[in-house]
């Protein structure tokens, strides 16, 4: 395998991995960002904390970093709800020991960075690409689109720049090129809840928060220093929307409706509202990910998504991962098959967490406040528990295991289907955990065969 | 209404005959296309002939040009078959009268910029608009990408610049604006029939012929002067592909074998394979169409299709009838209230046109050498002339009505559903046109009562 001399566009969570793992692999890395360096600046008050979950966690332990980024991380191992007029309860994620983790993107950017360094990687911070010639992987950046450009040449580009990737853009351009953007209704707002004076969380630390509501819904996700980073997911037009909460006392009504047990909690609230942006959320799907042997696109400038499963950041790092035994399987030779077996392999799996995250929205925002959801839930749960070689609920085995999204999905719908009739049991609110109801999905299963991955 | 100063970037059909209308209308209308003038260049041999139908004629009947554009045409008034081994034989297109129109883009373009400039719009040709500002309504032109740029201000901007449209690039960038550009895996080929000597066509002139072959198919439409217009839609890759035919022994090897009837027909065939290019075939849809009151999308820039339903210029010239009419309802004031009614009623439709355009590739390239299909459309043409009132096929709705193509798309799908049933029944070919068959019709549309639009 000879080292090649690699361009990383982009210095976010999959640029800095990226640069870990071909590190390890001896090439030449060099990471250009258009920001300056995130370790230097004030966090822009528009992020949602992220949720590590196994995915994310191999491709860290695979090249000796999991346990350095663990520290930064809070276990999360069930959802609190806090539906009003309700007491609060819980929803377990998975099994005794599963867990998603809390970490603010900000901090895990700043400590991958500082690894990547230490890696031997190069980062060249506020130089913005502006082109790239793709046959020629040849990068151009400069101070402004239509001032001096200087350019470089590299053996390979890897374009790690985002849902609004510039890399993505120019291929874009060429032929045959399959794109598409789509954004929610609904965008997003970050809030905070600080810690309590000694230090301590105001609430259970160990739990990602929901405040559901139907079209719209609170989060709070834990950060180490004691402190919430919420997000309000709302329409941004309509009733009950950004656009219909324009002075503080709108505001301020708002909450008192909506979230009343949240107000002693959040001190800042109008001022968080009134300066943090309303971002929006979108899907971007495209095809292909690669330019030839020269040219190819990584996490979210090949696949973002909303953010409803907390598998954006699991999903770009599994790129990373399986793109390195990819490379290995290679020998790190002929990189025109390397990528072409990499975009092959992961674009059913990117389609497939694309569409289960939209999905989710539903399911945090009204379904995780609804009784028939809930009881639909704990068969489920039941079930696994009793046949655990039988039904993996899907949340799990997209979050806990490492099989790929696409056959996540498939087995998913299967189950879902089963599920959609065990509902419709006479009586099945009494006789939810009868043998009736086991034998039933017991029977279901043995008919769909192709559940059998 | 205040005459407006108006900027129509691209001078193809749909700039042309917005021109001729805004101009009716009385507004300073500035045509610029970065394209030389076509009335002084060759063709480029990358065109299909157009089908004009009901909807492109009503656009042009509107502002008194139909008369002077039928000139240019030739009915065609039925598909002729050319299946290998069989007899050529028709398919009427709709009832006695009614017929599509073949005339040649080239020449039609020609046409309608001479109109426009009659009417008293401005052309600039060969003057490429690279950038827009969207809130100002200004272009910037210029040579080159990073070149000396000369800027223009507008009331408002029309963009009419084609599937690949720059203004729609522009309002791409920003939030919330949803696009997806969607790539066959077939691509297209024009090639020709020359007149006979004595200046007649060497096939029937009234038909537009298809020459089906499952996964590809030839077709041809007749010019004026004698010659056809064939295009040959095949797959760009794979077994009988565009990158499977490279030498010309290749090519003579395939026409022997999948159109022997053309070979004498097709003189310059490998001269015309050679020499033309092979171009993508695409679905562009996006939204929104307008910003604010200053800029908005008309034609292909806003909504570009597939041609197998030869629908892309009739879809295109109905946005202009139809925005002129929302126009004209609004007195040609609050410029915002017309862009957004307009991109409102426009984009179901345009999203129905895309789906049944997609859709006919099947039809035409297989469905229409299948005898499944064919006695589906004679027992559909027979229940249709029993009972006009009931029963309009969704081909004549789409092609020979100015009914929303969304309803037409709802409807055509209401009576797949109901000819699905019918071909179900026992012994169907030899009662296809018993009472039978015509009283399940009837009652299984009883049923559907939504059909009554």
């Amino acid at each position: 395998m000879q080292p090649k001399n690699i361009a990383i566009v982009g210095s976010g969570l999959a640029g800095s991995l990226l640069a870990i793992y071909l590190r390890k692999r001896n090439h030449k890395v060099t990471v250009f960002d258009r920001r300056p360096d995130i370790r230097q600046v004030k966090f822009s008050g528009r992020s949602i904390n992220l949720a590590m979950s196994v995915r994310g966690w191999k491709a860290l332990d695979t090249v000796g970093i999991g346990e350095e980024i663990r520290k930064l991380a809070i276990p999360m191992d069930k959802r609190t709800m806090h539906v009003n007029g309700q007491p609060i309860y819980h929803q377990y994620y998975g099994k005794e020991g599963e867990a998603i983790y809390s970490i603010s993107r900000g901090v895990l950017n700043r400590k991958m960075i500082s690894l990547a360094e230490e890696s031997g990687a190069v980062f060249r911070f506020n130089e913005k690409v502006w082109d790239v010639n793709l046959p020629e992987a040849k990068i151009y950046t400069g101070e402004t689109e239509k001032g001096e450009w200087k350019e470089y040449q590299y053996d390979l580009i890897f374009g790690c720049d985002g849902a609004f990737s510039r890399v993505r853009h120019k291929m874009q351009r060429r032929s045959r090129f399959d794109y598409s953007q789509d954004f929610l209704d609904a965008g997003y707002k970050e809030l905070g809840i600080p810690a309590n004076e000694d230090g301590t969380h105001k609430l259970d630390k160990n739990s990602l928060h929901i405040w559901p509501r139907g079209k719209f819904m609170l989060i709070a996700l834990p950060n180490l220093d004691g402190s919430f980073t919420c997000t309000l997911f709302m329409p941004h037009e309509g009733e009950n929307s950004f656009e219909s909460l324009k002075s503080d006392e709108e505001v301020k009504k708002f909450w008192q409706k909506y979230f009343p047990d949240t107000i002693d909690l959040m001190p800042t609230l109008l001022n968080d509202f009134n300066n943090n942006p309303t971002s929006a959320l979108v899907t971007m799907k495209c095809y292909p990910w690669s330019y030839w042997d020269k040219v190819v696109l990584v996490g979210d400038s090949a696949h973002a998504i909303v953010p409803f499963y907390g598998q954006g950041i699991n999903a770009g790092f599994e790129d990373i991962s399986v793109l390195d035994q990819i490379i290995e399987d290679h020998n790190g030779e002929n990189w025109q098959e390397i990528f072409e077996e990499y975009q092959k392999v992961r674009k059913p799996s990117a389609d497939a967490i694309a569409e289960l995250s939209y999905r989710n929205f539903m399911e945090m925002s009204s379904k995780t406040a609804d009784s028939n959801f809930l009881l639909r839930k704990k068969i489920e749960k039941r079930f696994s528990e009793n046949h655990p070689d039988k039904w993996v609920p899907l949340y799990s085995r997209v979050t806990f295991t490492n099989r790929p999204y696409a056959e996540a999905l498939a087995i998913g719908d299967q189950q879902a289907a089963i599920m959609d009739e065990v509902m419709k049991i006479d009586n099945i609110e009494e006789k939810w955990d009868s043998d009736e109801v086991e034998q039933k999905i017991i029977a279901s299963l043995n008919m769909s065969n192709s559940l059998q991955f």
